[in-house]
């Protein structure tokens, strides 16, 4: 049942449509995976997820296996019928969220915020080669996550594509460490697959293994072709993807430079500013996730093309959102986006919003949030459209300052 | 355009169907009327209402004018516009929260709750013949809110139905102090109705007079004669109700029983548990307003019909809903109720809403929202169809225990 296929490549870049096919239905890629960390989407139900055309959710096992925990939504029919969505749903294997409240977490990195220093981990947390030890923050109680753990846990949940579990290291640590993970989570990997082949979930569920090798080159390199040469339904791009915006776009490319027009889909992890999902999207990724569009909007901050910066006088460099709590959209009787045909930018002004920011009603991040997951699936959509056409370039103007 | 008509009455009681036709379309009485207190339904937007068979919503002219102020929204085109709501909208006078943030609230007296002490008023509001002075909770800044403004800023906002300025008194002030503020409210409702006859407003909106009198008979007869024998487009019962249910429904009864078969839509303020609207209807109630079904809704209560009760081994007795946070519900994979057609109960499960609010999503809220107002507008369609058969005795043990 489950298959990828590609449908159109383009002549300037690595980028390339293609189609995912599982159990819950197919979905056109390049796509992007919203983040239902917990059986939610923030402020949205599956129904109005899919009335603003999203193909794909996904759900954290981390968070998921501590409250309300993998055999209660088994219990419910698994984590389709629990959540109401009938669609594709991805889950990771737990390990980010691990790591990450250890380290500091990807975003951090990127943005060059992080402030632990090498080798110190957050209390509770542990890891050897069985796997990882940690305390939930829910209840204090401690858990264990092995590779067969993860599996069996996703396996439960039910989602139609799951995920090996790795070590993602920060940026900071020593190639030597950085070595000795990856090695660390080839061989976890290699268990993971074991014990997801152990049954029949082949058939109903696709596994991607995760390339690692964090910012060296030689690494990444290794890390890509031992993925590559396994068995894996898709690849993910995983581990430390570098401090800064640039060196995510080298990382990227270290990775992706080993898995040229492989067939099999290619998913970044964690990564969905439009910019760089242009930047993927040329070097040949499939699909993406990313908290960003969701998060932005519990904030107020609604995305937004180019074509608004056109007469900002203000710096609007790297600007892909407006924050409608300011001031000067109080009296803005106007849509987010005339062209937009979310239900947002549809029915309600940038005053409206502003208003229930100011007043606190959770509408106001509700509707938002609405916005930005229209506004992001209609960036794949026309991305895939500029792919077939051979715009690519263009397509990026029309999003992007 | 605006019309009131009675189409069925009861035999047995008071109660009757009827239509009120506005600007904004039409809707059929008894009805209940959602609070969109700052131009929103917490948690859900116009068109999720409608979806949930709502036929009218009421907004609050004192939070209004304070934020975003009645003037934006004239400029936005008026509430319905600003809101996106096109059906009717009832506004209240702003009076009720000056008086209640004076005095504590009206639910505080139903309930019994209330600790002020007569004739201490909270800090910052003032009252005399000219109308109230109060502090903004939003900036501390100081406003004057009379007759004549109320009106004014009522216009501005374009709802539907409106009402004039009353002093809304707490139930503990002496017979003496309620006849002067009856006395005081009675020359502000001709003041109000002088404002809203300068222009050709009353063409688009309905203006209620508002019944007072406290919990004195022969006031409540004085003040219902007075408000009947002046052109309103509507009556409302408001002002002290009591310290207790029973002492609020002899104070519906007493201002009724002047009211009888009155060829005027009779609202009841404030005013909205199952029992209390049951018994308000047999009282020749047409319309009723309360922020409960929605307080609940984000307090993780669900609305529930009796039914549910018929195996409980606990103490029902005035039970009207469940709370979904409790951990009886944590694997119960049943919707709240398995009749109910609201969005909530075709999707998602008790155990999915429990997981929600234990995982404090905004979304649990929605939905939970989402049925109590599909279940109140469920309650009025069933009370109509009662009236008109006949059985409005057999349908109010459906609804409660």
């Amino acid at each position: 049942m489950l298959k990828f296929g590609v449908l159109s490549t383009d002549k300037k870049s690595a980028a390339r449509t293609g189609i995912i096919s599982t159990a819950h239905g197919s979905f056109k890629t390049p796509a992007f995976l919203f983040c239902a960390t917990k059986a939610s989407v923030k402020g949205l139900s599956a129904q109005q997820m899919s009335e603003e055309k999203t193909q794909i959710l996904l759900s954290n096992t981390y968070h998921l296996m501590l409250q309300p925990g993998e055999d209660l939504i088994a219990k419910a029919g698994g984590l389709h019928s629990f959540m109401g969505w009938d669609g594709p749903i991805f889950t990771d294997s737990g390990g980010y969220q691990i790591f990450c409240f250890g380290h500091g977490s990807v975003s951090c990195e990127v943005k060059g915020k992080r402030g632990l220093q090498f080798g110190v981990r957050k209390a509770g947390v542990s890891i050897n080669e069985t796997g990882a030890s940690f305390i939930s923050y829910i209840d204090g109680s401690r858990h264990t996550l092995t590779p067969e753990r993860s599996i069996s846990v996703q396996k439960k949940l039910g989602a139609d594509l799951i995920c090996v579990l790795d070590e993602c290291t920060p940026f900071n640590v020593s190639k030597e460490y950085t070595k000795d993970s990856m090695e660390m989570s080839h061989r976890w990997a290699k268990r993971s697959m074991d014990e997801f082949f152990i049954d029949d979930s082949s058939s109903r569920q696709g596994l991607y293994g995760i390339v690692q090798g964090g910012v060296y080159p030689d690494l990444r390199k290794e890390s890509a072709c031992f993925v590559a040469s396994m068995p894996f339904f898709g690849i993910a791009i995983g581990g430390s993807l570098g401090a800064s915006k640039p060196q995510m776009y080298e990382v990227v490319n270290m990775a992706m430079s080993h898995l040229k027009q492989i067939d099999k889909p290619v998913h970044l992890l964690g990564i969905g500013a439009v910019r760089d999902i242009f930047n993927g999207v040329k070097e040949g990724i499939d699909t993406f996730d990313c908290v960003v569009p969701t998060r932005l909007g519990r904030h107020g901050c609604a995305l937004i093309k180019s074509s608004y910066w056109k007469d900002a006088q203000e710096d609007v460099h790297d600007r892909e959102y407006i924050n409608l709590s300011k001031s000067c959209f109080k009296e803005d009787t106007r849509p987010i986006d005339c062209e937009c045909e979310c239900e947002t930018c549809r029915r309600y002004s940038r005053a409206y919003l502003h208003h229930l920011m100011k007043a606190k009603e959770i509408l106001g991040l509700s509707l938002i949030v609405r916005h930005n997951v229209r506004y992001m699936n209609d960036l794949m959509g026309c991305i895939r459209l500029a792919i077939e056409l051979g715009n690519l370039e263009e397509e990026r103007s029309k999003w992007m300052v």
